[in-house]
C-alpha cells in the first residue's frame, strides 16, 4: 500500500474475505462489524461497542465468550497434546473418553460415535452411511433421503440438498434424490377449521404417500430437526414424531434426529428429541457439543445402526471414510469439558430455570399488532411479524421488516436474527434474568420503531 | 459394568468409536493405539511406547506434537475471544488479519478468502461456488467437474466424487458429473517406449478429447493437487500442469490447485504449484495451514474468480454458503502463528535443507530389488513395492506387502502409511537429519524383514 494513513478495519474485512450468508446490501450501507472480544453474552467491537448476542454466535456459544472453564480446557490439552487423527486404528486417549461419553448421555443404551469437524459434515457422513448401507444389504437402490421443507442440514452439496430452503436453487441444488415433505408448522400451514391433531395426520399422511410413491426401497433415510432452527424456529406440531415414526416404523425407514441446534441442553433437556418424547435411530451433533470454542461434529449411531454398520465395514474390511481432524484432542477435551458444563455445572438447570421468564417475555411482544406469533421450546424462540394479524398476511418482502428490525437492534447494541419475516432469539445459556430484560427491552423498543414505519 | 476391572484403552475405544479408514482385521489382531502426548516428531501411547510419526500426523501437524509457540498462540486466542462465526457482515479481527496474510502468501496480487473446517468443505464449496457461477452467467448447464484418478480430494459426497479411488464405490459414488481422466504417473502408466514428454502430452490430449465429448460448456472446473498426495505421492509428469493448463484456457476451464497437502511448504516452496511453475485460478487450503493445531481449511480465490463470484452475490444479494465455525478466531489466531513459523520461523527453510538428505535416503532404500521407484518432491516421498523390478509387477494383494511393512515400522516405534503397494513418508518440517536417520533405519530394517518373508 501506497497510503500511509491506516485502513480500517471494515475496508480490509472486505478486501480479502469473501462473505457467505451475509445480506450484502447492508454491508454496503453499514459497514462490517469487526469484533475483538467478549464478556459473558456480550461481544465488543474494534471501536468498543458492546452487544448482547442473544443468537449465542450462531446456536453455538452457550456458555457464553469468556468461558473461563472452557478456555482452561482447550489451553491444557494445547499443552498435553496439540492435535491427532483417528485414522489407521489410532487416535487420542481424549477421543476414548467423549466418545463413551456421548454414549452415555445419548438416548441410547449403546451405539457408536464418528467424529466430524460441523454438522454439514455430520450429516454428510451420515448420508454416506446410509448409502453404504443400502449396498452392502443388497438394496443398492435405497439412496433417497427425505427431510422438510423449511429445514436446515447444512452446506456441503449433500447437506444443502437436504436443506429445505429456496435459496438452494442458486447452487442448482437439491441435488436428484432429495426430497421434501411438509413442515410442521401449524399456525401457519394448518388449514381452516383443521385442528392441529389432524394438521399432524395430514402430515403423516403425506409422508406416507411419498413413500409409496417413490418406492419404500428406495428411501434411505428421513431426517429431522426436533425443532426447526434455521427455518425460523418452527417446534413440532402436537403429536408429530410420533406419527411420522410410526410410518417409517412400517417401511423400516430410519429417522435420524439433527439436534445439531437442540441438542445439548437448548429445549430444556439434553437432546431436542426428548422433549418432544422419540428415541430416533442415530443423532447428529455439533454446535453447543464444544460450546463453539472448537469446531466438532459427531454421527451418534444408535445400537442397530451401529451393529449393521460395523458388519458392513467389516466385510470389506474398513469404512472408507474419515476428516483428518475428526476426534481431534483439544476438540474432544473442550466437548468434555462443555458437556460437564452444561449437564454437572448448572447450565442446563439455568435453561430450565430461564425457560418461564423466556416464555413470558415473548408472550408479552407477541401482544403487538404485527406480531403474529411467537413459537420456542427452551431458550430458543421466534416472533413472527405480520402486516395483518387475522389474516396472517406477511409484509411485503421488499419492506425487509425482519432486516429493519435486526438493523434497529444492532444500532442498540443487541445482536438478534432476522429469518424470513420472523425474529430469532436463543441467548446463551450463562444469561440471568437481568440479561433476558436488557434482552426484551431493547427488542421491544425496536419493534416498536420499525412497525411505526411500515405498519 | 459389572466387571471392577479396570477395561483396557483399547477395548473402550472399540466400544464407542466407529471406525474411519482403519483396516479392520489389523486392529483385531494388533489392538488400537491410543495416544496420550508428542514430543517434537514423536507420539507416545497410553503405555509409554514412543513412536516418530514420519506421516506428521495427517501430512498436517508439519510443527511436531508440541510447539510451544503454536500453542501459544491458541491459548492467547482462547483468553482474548474463543469463538464467533462469520455470517451477517460480523467477523473476529483474528479473520480479517488472516484473510490478508493468506493473500499476501498466494500467488494472487489479489483475491478473496473463504473459510471451512477441512480440505473436504473446501473442495465442495469451491464446486458450489462453481455451480453458483454457472448459474448466475447463463450457464446452468455447466456443471461437471473433471479430476483425475487415484487423486484425493476430501470424504464428504462431492469431494468423495472428485477422489479418483476405488473404494468410492461402495458409496455408489462418484455422483453424475464427476468425471476422471488420467493420473500423471509415467512410472506406471507410461507406455513401452513412451518419452515422459510423450506421456504428458498424451494425458493432455486425453483431457481435451475429454472436454469436447462431454461438450466444453458443461464443464464447470477441473480440480488437482499438485502432487497427488493421498494417491501415493505422484509428482507430475514433465510439463504436466503447463500442458494441462493450455488445454483449459482453451475452453474457459478454471484450474483449481488443491494445495490441502502441498500448500504451505511440503515440496520445499509455499505452494506446491509455484514448485511445479503454474498459478491456477483458486486454491484449495488446510492442513499445513494450522499446523493441525485446529481444524480449518480456506478457498482463495485469485483475482478473476472473486470478482465474477462477488458480482453473482451482489446480483442476488447474498451468497447462501457458509459454516457456523468458517473463520474462527481461535483458527484464524492458530494459523496465522503457523504461517508466521513456516515462512519466518525457519520451517520452509528446513525443509529445503533436509531434502537432499531426505532424497538420499529415499533413493539408497530403493536400490533394494523389491522396490520399483521411489517418487516425491521435497518432504514428501513414497517407495512402491514390486514383486519384480524389470518388469514392475506389483506383489499379490492378498499379501498385503504395504500393511506388514508399516505393521512392522509400527512394532519398532516408527509410524509410516501404507498406500497401495508403497509406502508413504511426509516427516514433520521441525526434524533434524538424525531423525531422518532413525526413520531411514527402522524403515530399512522393515522393507528386509518383511521382503525376506514375501519375496
Amino acid at each position: 500500500m501506497r497510503d500511509d494513513a491506516p485502513r480500517s478495519w471494515d475496508s480490509r474485512a472486505e478486501a480479502a474475505t469473501f462473505y457467505g450468508f451475509t445480506d450484502l446490501p447492508s454491508v454496503a450501507q453499514r459497514g462490517t462489524v469487526v469484533l475483538t472480544h467478549g464478556e459473558g453474552p456480550y461481544v465488543f467491537d474494534t471501536a468498543g461497542k458492546r452487544y448482547f448476542d442473544s443468537n449465542s454466535g450462531l446456536w453455538n456459544m452457550v456458555a457464553g465468550f469468556d468461558h473461563p472453564k472452557l478456555a482452561e480446557a482447550a489451553k491444557a490439552q494445547y499443552d498435553r497434546f496439540p492435535g491427532y487423527h483417528a485414522f489407521f486404528g489410532r487416535m487420542s486417549d481424549q477421543t476414548v473418553m467423549l466418545s463413551e461419553r456421548l454414549v452415555e448421555v445419548s438416548p441410547f443404551a449403546s451405539g457408536k460415535v464418528f467424529y466430524t469437524n460441523s454438522g454439514s459434515e455430520a450429516n454428510d457422513t451420515m448420508v454416506k452411511m446410509l448409502w453404504f448401507l443400502g449396498g452392502a444389504e443388497g438394496q443398492p437402490q435405497r439412496r433417497k433421503i427425505i427431510t422438510r421443507w423449511n429445514s436446515y442440514h447444512g452446506v456441503t452439496a449433500v447437506s444443502a440438498s437436504m436443506t429445505g430452503k429456496p435459496y438452494n436453487s442458486v447452487f442448482g441444488l437439491p441435488l436428484p434424490g432429495f426430497l421434501h415433505v411438509g413442515s410442521p408448522h401449524y399456525w401457519r400451514f394448518g388449514q381452516e377449521g383443521e385442528t392441529e391433531e389432524a394438521f399432524t395426520q395430514r402430515l403423516a399422511h403425506e409422508l406416507e404417500a411419498t413413500i409409496i410413491k417413490e418406492g419404500p426401497d428406495t428411501i434411505a433415510g428421513f431426517f429431522a430437526e426436533p425443532v426447526i432452527g434455521a427455518g425460523g424456529v418452527i417446534p413440532p406440531s402436537k403429536g408429530y414424531f410420533q406419527a411420522i415414526q410410526a410410518v417409517l416404523k412400517r417401511y423400516g425407514i430410519p429417522l435420524i434426529a439433527d439436534e445439531v441446534i437442540c441438542g445439548f441442553g437448548r429445549t430444556g433437556n439434553v437432546w431436542g428429541s426428548q422433549t418432544f418424547d422419540f428415541v430416533p435411530d442415530a443423532i447428529i451433533a455439533s454446535k453447543a457439543m464444544t460450546a463453539g470454542y472448537f469446531p466438532m461434529g459427531a454421527v451418534v449411531l444408535g445400537p442397530e445402526l451401529a451393529q449393521r454398520l460395523q458388519n458392513a465395514s467389516e466385510a470389506i474390511e474398513e469404512f472408507p471414510h474419515g476428516f483428518t481432524a475428526s476426534g481431534h484432542p483439544v476438540g474432544c477435551a473442550v466437548s468434555l469439558a462443555a458437556i460437564d458444563l452444561i449437564l454437572n455445572g448448572g447450565l442446563l438447570d439455568n435453561v430450565r430455570a430461564l425457560t418461564p421468564r423466556f416464555e413470558a417475555g415473548m408472550a408479552e411482544l407477541a401482544g403487538h399488532a404485527n406480531i403474529g406469533e411467537w413459537r420456542g421450546a427452551g431458550l430458543m424462540g421466534a416472533l413472527e411479524a405480520v402486516q395483518d394479524k387475522a389474516t396472517k398476511t406477511p409484509f411485503a418482502s421488499n419492506l425487509s421488516v425482519s432486516e429493519r428490525i435486526a438493523n434497529t437492534c444492532t444500532d442498540h447494541g443487541l445482536i438478534c436474527r432476522p429469518l424470513g419475516q420472523s425474529i430469532v432469539l436463543c441467548p446463551p445459556f450463562i444469561c440471568t434474568e437481568s440479561h433476558l430484560d436488557e434482552m426484551f427491552e431493547k427488542l421491544a423498543a425496536a419493534l416498536r420503531q420499525v412497525f411505526a414505519e411500515v405498519a
